[in-house]
């Protein structure tokens, strides 16, 4: 079954403004077109942990959530793209993918979620974390479907 | 003694080709003038692994080396931070960073260096690579100097 039948959404806090990082979030989407589905929201405006939380958890009810934090499981490539191949075994239509705002998630979020994902062990500005996040799932499509990865 | 006094030269195997990546190490590098001598030489080709950790080997010859790896350790900003804050009560003086080509670096290479460190378990193209290093370094400088992290 092709990655294609797979939605993505990102859900973050806080619109990006720094030009590179915009730059680098475009030039992900428009690879990541060919092999999947994948909408970025960034309307949410940082209004603290709670709310922040609150709404990424009304945002991506019924979707299949992974959350980003510091205190997640460091994943290699290889392992997250057999994690999404088991996925699409498992039938997961809709994957979502939490970023919070400065303070992160709350604790109910990071319960409610169905995997908790640590991109780098470092405190990583929240925009470049979005360009780090769309090229790891660019990535893992490549590698998904066996392709080489266009440098 | 203020971080001013460390030199820290990041040699990778590759010119950044990718226009997000150049405007991103562009950024930081700006930022950077203000907190530490930070130069980026990146005109080696890439000629195989071997000649590769060959040329990055003598070209730091004499600094502190830190090899960009995989295998590396994992750090936190905060560790990270307070390493720095070491190396500079030893005196050292010069860092370099050494980023290798498409097949890593050597086990020679990696002996070598006085420390391995990884940016993230997942596999980083090889320019973003470059982009989240140089905003680590910019944000262990504010860490160092109790600033807050300009967004």
């Amino acid at each position: 079954m092709p990655s294609f039948f797979m939605k993505w959404q990102i859900y973050a806090i806080g619109k990006p403004s720094l030009r590179y990082a915009g730059l680098g979030i475009e030039e992900y989407q428009k690879r990541l077109r060919r092999y999947a589905d994948v909408s970025l929201h960034t309307d949410a405006k940082d209004r603290g942990q709670e709310k922040n939380s609150a709404h990424l958890l009304d945002r991506s009810e019924g979707a299949f959530r992974i959350a980003l934090d510091e205190r997640g499981e460091s994943w290699t490539t290889e392992q997250f793209s057999k994690c999404v191949e088991s996925w699409q075994l498992e039938g997961v239509k809709n994957i979502a993918l939490l970023i919070g705002g400065a303070d992160g998630h709350t604790a109910a979020l990071r319960e409610k979620a169905d995997h908790v994902l640590c991109l780098s062990k470092f405190t990583l500005q929240h925009e470049l974390a979005l360009v780090v996040l769309l090229e790891q799932i660019y990535r893992v499509h490549t590698v998904m479907r066996g392709e080489p990865y266009h440098r």
